[in-house]
C-alpha cells in the first residue's frame, strides 16, 4: 500500500500531467494542497461517489478554484464519474473538467468557484443551510441532516473583503460544522505576500469568534488528521485550520509565484516527479493507488446506513418525510398552482395603489406562510425593502428554525450566503437591499446566474424617485446593468398585479431573479382577460387603439404611470397609440417572433421608451427611428417630484417626443 | 462661553432642524457623533475654512455619509461657505447640502460618501497619498506635506468587507497619520447589532497591525481629546479610536434604530431640545456659539505659516516647487502635447501586432517615465495586466517614494484607495485587474464617476477569448455594463495605435476611464491622415468604399480583426462596405450629429455590429434593421479559437448576417 505522501503525490502528478496536456492551468495550488486533500478526503469526508446528490453528504468547497485539478483528481481517484479521459480533456471544449470548477458540469462539484473569496463565503451559506434543515427535520434519534461543510481557501480568498463579511456571520451564528482549511503558502501572483498581506489571520478569525487551529504543517498528514478531529469536536464554533504549506510542493519552482498560473516546463515536471519518486507514465496511476483512494465502498455503506435511518424516519414521521422529500427535491407544494393563482387574483381584486416594495411584501406575507423553504433576509434594510412578513422568524445562533436573516450591511456576503444555501438544497433564499447597492453583490449575482441557482434578489428604491437621499442612493445604471447578466431574469413590475406575477415566476422558474421595486406609491391598472393571460410573456399590450398604432409607448415599472398619462393625452387628441408594459425584458426576449411582432410590429417605427434608468438599453426596442426618455447622468438630491421635472419625466416631455416622431 | 457639550449640542440642533425642515434625513448619527466632532474639529483638525483646497489641510472623511448634517453643521459653524440658508435648503433641488455629502457640491466635502465602507477605504488612499507626496517633496526643515487624515465611521462601515481590504493595507503600510473614529453605537437599521455583528472590533483591527484605543466614552470630551493626542503621537501605525456612543443622543428615541433614518417628531424634537437645555428658535445659533466654533482665524494663521514655509521652499528648491505646483494643480507637463504625440506616432511607425494589454504596457513604460504622478498597481495580477514598467518602484511601508502598489487580491479596496489618492491630489492612480473582476469594484467606479475623479482602470482579459480559464474569468456583461455608468469613459482599442490614443485621452480628459484590453495578440491596422485625425472621436471609419456603403460593419477591440476579414471578403465580392471602429462608445456619443451622420448615415440601415460581449448594448447603433453578433450567454472553458467557433465569431457567420441584411 502506498504511503500517504505517495497517495497525495498521485493528486500532484495528475494535476501536473493534465495541466501539461492542456498547456494551461495552475499547478502551484494543487501541489501545495495535496496533503491537506489526502487527509480530509481519505480520513474525514463523508460522501458517496456514486451519488453526488445524497442530501446528507459532507459538502466540499474549493474556494481557490484555480486549483481545480486538485478537485478533479480527487473526484477521479475516489470514484466519481470523472474518468482519466476526462482528466486528459482538462480545459477543452465540452469537457467535464473546465478551467475552474463549475457546478452542473462535473459530478461532485458543489459550486462554481474562481472569483476568490466567494467559495468560502458560500460555504458559510451551506453550513447555515445544514443547521437550518437539521433544525426543521431532525427528530430525537433521527439525525437526518448531520454533515460538515469543508472548504479550502488561500491567501487570495482571505484578502477579498467578502470573506470578512461571511466569516463574521459564521462566527455570530456559531456554525460549528464549518471547517475551513487555510492554505497559507505566503505566495500570491505578485509574489511573497509580505508586501501586501500582513494580517495576523489567527487573531482576525478569533475576532469573528472562530476556533483557530495551528499554524500546523500542511504537509504533515498526522498533524492534519489531528486538527481535523479537533475541528470536528467543536460544534459550537466554526474552525479555521491554519496550514503552512509550500506552493508548488516538490517542483523546482516551489515557494515561488512562478508555479502559480502556468504549466511546469518539461524539465520541472521531470524534477518534480523525481522528487516524488514517481516512476509511472503520464496519467498512469497504479492499481494500488486507486484502491487506496477508492471511496465507493465506504460511501455506499454510509449512504445505506443513512437510507435505513431515512426509511425509519418515513415511518415515524410520514408528514415530515414527505415535506423533506418535497423540499430537498426542490418541488413546489402540490396546490401551488391554486395558491399562486389566488394571490394574483386577489391582487387584481384589491385594486390597490401601493409602492411595489409594499405589494411585494404583501405577496411575501402570503408566500412565506405557504412555503417554509423561503428564507428571507436583508442587508440591514429590513423595514425599507419589505422582506419581513408576519411569518418571518429571526434566525439566530440559538434558533436555526428561523426563516429570516439579518445579514447586516453586507450585500456581497449576503448574496454569497444565499448562493450557498440554495446550492445546499432545501431552501429558496430571497433577500433585499437598495438597487444601488446591488453593485456590491454583483459578482455573486453573476455566479447565481452562471450556476442557475434559485435565489431571489429584492432590490428596492429603484430609481431617481428615491428622491432626497441623492445620487449615491439613486440607481441609474443598475437596472439595465442587471439585465446584461446572462441567465438572470429581472422584473420591474408597474403595479401590484405585475408584482404578484413576478413573484410567481421568480418562484416557479427556479432560476435567479431580481425584483426591481419602487420606493414610491404606484397606481393600479385594470386589465382584461387578454392582458391578464399575456403578462407572463414579460412584455404585453396594456392599453391599445383601434387598428395599427401610429406610435408605441413602452415603459417599465413606475414609468408606466407617466406613459399612461401620455397615452391618454395622445388618444384624446385622436392619435392611435399603444402602451406596452415591458416588465421583464428577458422574458419578452425569450418569446417567439410572432408574439414580438404582435406587441411591437416591425412596421411601427414611431416608438418612445420611458424608463428612469440609463437609456442605452432601451434603444434595442425602439430602434434608430425611436426615442428613449431615460437617464444619461446621475440623479440628484431633491424631492422626487423635483427630480422628475428636472430629468424630463413629465407628460409634456413625452408628448413632445411623440409629436416629433409622429410629424 | 458655552460648554463643550453645549457646542456639540449646536451641531445636534442644526441637524434636527434641517432634517425636520426637509422632512427627510438621518438624525440618529449626527446626534451620536456630535461630541466626537466637537473634540476633533475644535481641538485637532488643521484646516482653513476660507481655503478648502489648501493642500496641507487635514482631510476629514465622513464614511457614514448619512450623517451628512453633522458635516454641514461643522462646515457652517467653523466658517466655510455654507450659510444658514444652505442648511435650511438641506436635501432640496440645487442646494449645497444634498442628502449625502457630495464632492464638488459643498466646500469642505472631500469625497462623496453614502455607500457604507467606501469613505473609510478611500481615507486610506488619502493617508497614503499624504505619505507619498511627503516622501517626494518634503526636504529637511521643509515638512511641506504633513497632515492627518481623519475619518468617522459606524458599524455599517465595519460590516462592509471593503473596509477589511483597505484597513488591512493601511496596517501593512503603517499609515500612522490615519486616525479613524469608530462610532460604536451598537445599532444599525435592523436594530441592535448583537444579532449580526459580533466582531471583536479591537482584536480585528489589531490583527491588521493598527493601534486601537478605547473603548472610550464617545460623549466624554476629555477622553476624546486624550485619545486624539495618543493617536497623533503614534506615527507608525494607523489608529482606531473605539468610541462607545448613543445613537440619537438626547432624543427620546436614543439607543434605538427608530431615530436612524426619519425626522424626529415635533414631540421628540421638543424633548431633545429640552434635554440639551436648548432654548433658541429653529436654526438660531447664538453669537457666542459661532465665536467658539469659528475656525477661520486659526485656519488663516495655520495656512499663512505654511505659505511662508512654501515660499522659502520655492527659493531653496525651485525645481521641486514648480513640480509641486504642477502636480497639486493637476497640470500636465508643459511638453505633454509633444510627448504624447510622439507616443502615438511611434505606435504607428512600429506597426506591432500586440495584445492590447501589452501595447498598454508599452504606453505605460513611456508615460510612467514622464509622469511621476502616475501611480500604478494591480489587484495581484501585475504580470498579467501589464501595469508595471521599468520605471515602476514598489511602494512599501519603508519606502513611500515608490510609484507602484501591490494591492493584493482586493479589487474593491484598490478602487476606493485610488479614489482617495486622486481626491487627495498630486496623483493620477491607475491600476489593473481582469475585466471580470471589475464587478467587485463596481460601486467604487460609480463613485469615481459621480465625483469625476481622475483615475484610470486597466481591465484586461476582456472577453471569452481569455479561453481556458472559463466563464468565471471570461467577461460577457462587464464591457457594456461599464458603459452604462454615467461619467465613466470606456475605451476598447483594436490595436496599438488606438491604445496609445486611449492612454492620451484617459490622461488628458482628467476623468475616470476604463481601458478594456485583450489578453490575445491583435493585428496592427494602417491608417491614413483622416483616420488618424478622427480617432479621438471615439468612433470613426477605419475602412471604406466608394460612394454610400450598402452595409456598415461596426466592431470594437479584438473583433475589429474579424470585421476586417468580413469587410475584405464582402468588398472582394463587389459589395460597398464600410468598417467602423467604435473604440469608445461614450466619446462617439458625445460628438455632434454631423459626425455621427458622417460615420453612420441614417439612410444606411444594413448594419452588423460585432462585439464579444453581451449583445444588448450594440442595438443602439444598428437599430431594428441591423444585426448584432455578440454574446447572449456566459462563455466556456476551451481554447480561445474553439470559443470563437462555438459562439459564432467567425467570418462565415458575419458574412451570413451581412448577406441576410443585404438581400
Amino acid at each position: 500500500m502506498p504511503t500517504r505522501r505517495q497517495l497525495a503525490n498521485a493528486l500532484r502528478v495528475l494535476a501536473i500531467d493534465a495541466i501539461n496536456n492542456a498547456q494551461s492551468g495552475h499547478p502551484g495550488a494543487p501541489l501545495g494542497m495535496a496533503d491537506m486533500a489526502e487527509s480530509l478526503w481519505r480520513h474525514g469526508l463523508k460522501h458517496n461517489p456514486a451519488d453526488p446528490s445524497w442530501i446528507d453528504r459532507d459538502r466540499f468547497v474549493l474556494s481557490n478554484g484555480h486549483a481545480s485539478m486538485l478537485l478533479y483528481g480527487l473526484l477521479h481517484l475516489t470514484g466519481y464519474d470523472v474518468s482519466i479521459d476526462d482528466i486528459k480533456a482538462f480545459r477543452q471544449l465540452g469537457s467535464k473538467t473546465p478551467g475552474h470548477p463549475e457546478f452542473g458540469v462535473t459530478p461532485g462539484v458543489e459550486i462554481s468557484t474562481g472569483p476568490l473569496g466567494q467559495g468560502l463565503s458560500s460555504a458559510v451559506g451551506m453550513a447555515l443551510a445544514e443547521r437550518m434543515l437539521a433544525s426543521t427535520f431532525n427528530r430525537p434519534g433521527f439525525p437526518l441532516i448531520d454533515h460538515f461543510t469543508y472548504c479550502f481557501c488561500g491567501d487570495g480568498c482571505l484578502m477579498e473583503g467578502v470573506t470578512n463579511e461571511a466569516c463574521s456571520l459564521a462566527g455570530t451564528w456559531g456554525l460549528g460544522r464549518l471547517i475551513v482549511y487555510y492554505d497559507a503558502n505566503g505566495i500570491s501572483i505578485d509574489g511573497n505576500v509580505d508586501g501586501w498581506f500582513t494580517d495576523d489571520v489567527c487573531r482576525r478569525f478569533k475576532s469573528y469568534g472562530w476556533q483557530v487551529l495551528g499554524p500546523i504543517d500542511g504537509h504533515d498528514a498526522k498533524a492534519l488528521d489531528r486538527a481535523l478531529k479537533e475541528a470536528q469536536s467543536d460544534l459550537a464554533r466554526p474552525t479555521l485550520i491554519y496550514c503552512k504549506t509550500h506552493i508548488g510542493f516538490g517542483a523546482p519552482e516551489e515557494d515561488s509565484a512562478k508555479c502559480h498560473g502556468s504549466p511546469l516546463s518539461p524539465e520541472s515536471i521531470a524534477k518534480a516527479k523525481a522528487a516524488y519518486e514517481w516512476e509511472y507514465a503520464p496519467f498512469e496511476i497504479p492499481k494500488d493507488f486507486y484502491q487506496a483512494w477508492d471511496a465507493r465502498e465506504l460511501g455506499k455503506r454510509q449512504e445505506e446506513t443513512w437510507k435505513k435511518l431515512y426509511a425509519a424516519y418515513a415511518e415515524s414521521y410520514p408528514d415530515l418525510f414527505h415535506e423533506f422529500e418535497r423540499r430537498t427535491n426542490a418541488l413546489l407544494p402540490e396546490d401551488w398552482d391554486h395558491l399562486v393563482q389566488s394571490l394574483i387574483v386577489k391582487s387584481m381584486e384589491d385594486k390597490e395603489s401601493l409602492a411595489t416594495r409594499k405589494s411585494s411584501q404583501k405577496c411575501l406575507s402570503f408566500l412565506t406562510g405557504q412555503l417554509p423553504e423561503l428564507i428571507g433576509g436583508s442587508a440591514d434594510l429590513t423595514g425599507s425593502v419589505g422582506t419581513k412578513t408576519p411569518s418571518s422568524v429571526l434566525l439566530s445562533k440559538d434558533s436555526f428554525s428561523g426563516n429570516y436573516i439579518s445579514y447586516g450591511v453586507r450585500e456581497f456576503g449576503m448574496a454569497c450566503i444565499m448562493n450557498g444555501m440554495a446550492q445546499h438544497g432545501g431552501f429558496i433564499p430571497y433577500a433585499g437591499t437598495f438597487l444601488s447597492f446591488s453593485d456590491q453583490a454583483r459578482n455573486a449575482l453573476r455566479l447565481s446566474a452562471l450556476m442557475g441557482t434559485h435565489v431571489i434578489y429584492v432590490f428596492t428604491h429603484d430609481s431617481i424617485f428615491v428622491g432626497e437621499d441623492g445620487p449615491t442612493h439613486q440607481p441609474v445604471e443598475q437596472l439595465p446593468g442587471l439585465r446584461l447578466i446572462p441567465g438572470l431574469t429581472v422584473y420591474r413590475p408597474c403595479d401590484s398585479v405585475e408584482m404578484a406575477v413576478s413573484w410567481k415566476l421568480a418562484i416557479e422558474r427556479k432560476e435567479p431573479s431580481c425584483l426591481v421595486l419602487s420606493r414610491q406609491t404606484l397606481p393600479f391598472y385594470s386589465r382584461d382577460a387578454v392582458m391578464f393571460s399575456s403578462m407572463e410573456k414579460g412584455g404585453y399590450i396594456l392599453r391599445d387603439c383601434e387598428g395599427t398604432p401610429e406610435l408605441i409607448l413602452l415603459a417599465t415599472g413606475s414609468e408606466v404611470e407617466l406613459a399612461l398619462e401620455a397615452y391618454t393625452a395622445l388618444t384624446d387628441q385622436g392619435r392611435r397609440i399603444r402602451l406596452v408594459s415591458l416588465f421583464s425584458c428577458e422574458l419578452f426576449d425569450e418569446q417567439d417572433e410572432a408574439w414580438k411582432e404582435e406587441v411591437l410590429p416591425k412596421s411601427v417605427r414611431a416608438r418612445v421608451a420611458i424608463e428612469a434608468a440609463k437609456s442605452d438599453y432601451m434603444w434595442k426596442y425602439v430602434g434608430l427611428d425611436g426615442s428613449v426618455i431615460g437617464m444619461d447622468s446621475f440623479g440628484l438630491s431633491a424631492k422626487a417630484k423635483d427630480c422628475a421635472a428636472h430629468f424630463g419625466f413629465t407628460v409634456d416631455h413625452v408628448l413632445e417626443e411623440a409629436k416629433r416622431l409622429l410629424s
